[in-house]
């Protein structure tokens, strides 16, 4: 798609923002693409797009893995498409390194939620980098709020790099949990509760519902000691997406926050803030790239760091001679 | 010192090996300069170091204001002194961007710890970006270390951006918190209690240490929850600077968690990992600023920033415009 001229690439725009679903499939797999010939096109797209974009509610949903999430999804996603929302999800799946490798398994996951018409699921493949990752996300997400999606969800599995990036991306991002004590958090990367603008405590049905409980008061409790007031309180829901408890409620508390943020102003610095992080991060992540492909570097990098890992040389000594070689090409 | 001779160098690497005050204070000051001589300088200075460092104890120490962090490090401080240790104290002043701004008053703040023979109290400019009171902070550590100092603190006031960078250079994060409820975090940036290897209660005194006791329990429950069991517990401790409560048996925490983490090579794998992250930090920063200090990037800058803020311009294109410019340099 490296040769699209700027008359296809009209006809693409025009396409995602009536919502068509294979204009929409095109245009993320364009701005997915590691092509450079690509990348320039999706560059051009995405300024087309950009006057469409912003009027959706960002949403980040994370958690460990087991905890429940697809099923959280189609339940809570099922939930909105029927009050009349346009829903598009966007997984972040670390399994499949080639778009559309895991498409299948997505729809299975969510079978239900993925045939209703106002519902768009897509799975992004993990990536290289988690700069790749982030960007490729990013620009699906403005793919989605110009095709008129009101409501994007960024779903990531919660076990690696990508929760900071996500968080920094969304209005909101919520962090499931289950039943029980801190063994079920394995995997999510330190730092990651604390982040949480609502915590979500999963499988509130059966058995479990007395756990979910008191799992949910003491997060409540925990919230409350590791964030200053001033921060506002940290809501702490249970849901079941067996019974529905706790789906509706917890739209209200999503849309009473979202809204207050809103007309408080925070959302808009939030966006302004991250969309400098964004900048920031695509011109290192060039920078770097640009470094990475340079034939000397690349030629003494893996014996450079190993020499920094093991204190042989030190890590300003080994971005010298790095820098020196990417200089002289 | 620009123009140092590899003569000279070599004079000030002995004088910090035998740990002579006055060559410690100028290798520190040759460290944290901005000139761009004085940086080639530092580098040979620090690869000279090299094989001298790596055996202290890196100990991170960050609190909010008024948590009591100069009256905390006093109180250890001097009980490790007097334990035969050789302490180096190195403080990240955000209120100094000139080296030696604050030092009097950071000596008037732990007055008898930095009278004793065997401290060294250091107060360091916070510098114009993260990047660089990074960089500063851990060559001015490895000088200590090559200095013969067997523990190292690097002391954050805890309200800006500076926690993550300290964790990631240190052995061991400290956190400092007043007895009392989440309102004393204010300041903290988000998910940094769920980086501390350590949590101590400050104030353990008087009427405040009924509160201080269950300040501790709240924590400790807090982070087991908030963190696997795979990970380990993190220890919550009660201190007082005025009884001395709780000190030693910190220091016998602090060791074992040490020795533990010596022995099972989690200290040596955490190091080469932190090494690799300042080399990959070096290379960025550097890049970023040459980037930035080039004229015609510089003259587009701030315009473009703000048109990705307000969402006219989209962050990969104004990067795209941004390395465009910095390439026909």
């Amino acid at each position: 798609m490296g040769g699209d001229s700027d008359r296809s690439l009209m006809e693409l725009a025009a396409g995602v923002e009536a919502r068509d679903r294979r204009a929409l499939a095109r245009a993320i797999t364009l701005v997915e693409s590691n092509r450079a010939a690509d990348r320039s096109a999706a560059d051009r797209l995405i300024e087309k797009l950009l006057p469409a974009t912003g009027h959706a509610l960002r949403l980040g949903i994370s958690g460990p893995p087991g905890v429940g999430k697809s099923t959280f999804i189609e339940a809570f996603g099922l939930h909105l498409v029927q009050a009349g929302h346009c829903l598009a999800v966007l997984a972040i799946d670390p399994s499949s390194r080639v778009s559309g490798g895991s498409i299948l398994g997505d729809k299975t996951r969510m079978a239900e939620l993925a045939r209703h018409a106002s519902a768009f699921i897509r799975p992004s493949p993990a990536g290289e980098t988690l700069g790749g990752v982030a960007r490729r996300t990013r620009e699906a997400m403005l793919v989605c709020e110009a095709a008129g999606f009101d409501i994007v969800m960024i779903e990531t599995v919660g076990v690696g790099q990508s929760e900071t990036a996500v968080a920094d991306m969304v209005d909101l991002f919520l962090l499931l949990v289950q039943p029980g004590g801190g063994d079920d958090l394995q995997g999510i990367k330190r730092g990651i509760v604390e982040l949480a603008d609502l915590v979500i405590v999963t499988k509130s049905d059966g058995p479990l519902e007395p756990i979910a409980g008191r799992t949910a008061a003491d997060y409540q409790a925990a919230l409350r000691l590791l964030r200053p007031a001033a921060e506002g309180a940290v809501a702490v829901r249970e849901v079941s997406a067996v019974s529905g408890k706790g789906i509706d409620t917890l739209w209200q508390a999503v849309e009473a926050a979202a809204k207050a943020a809103e007309a408080s102003g925070t959302r808009a610095a939030r966006r302004a803030a991250q969309a400098k992080t964004w900048l920031w991060s695509e011109l290192s992540e060039s920078l770097l790239a640009a470094l990475k492909a340079h034939p000397e570097v690349a030629g003494r990098l893996p014996e450079l760091e190993t020499q920094v890992a093991c204190g042989r040389v030190s890590p300003p000594a080994a971005a010298q001679a790095l820098l020196a070689a990417f200089r002289k090409g």
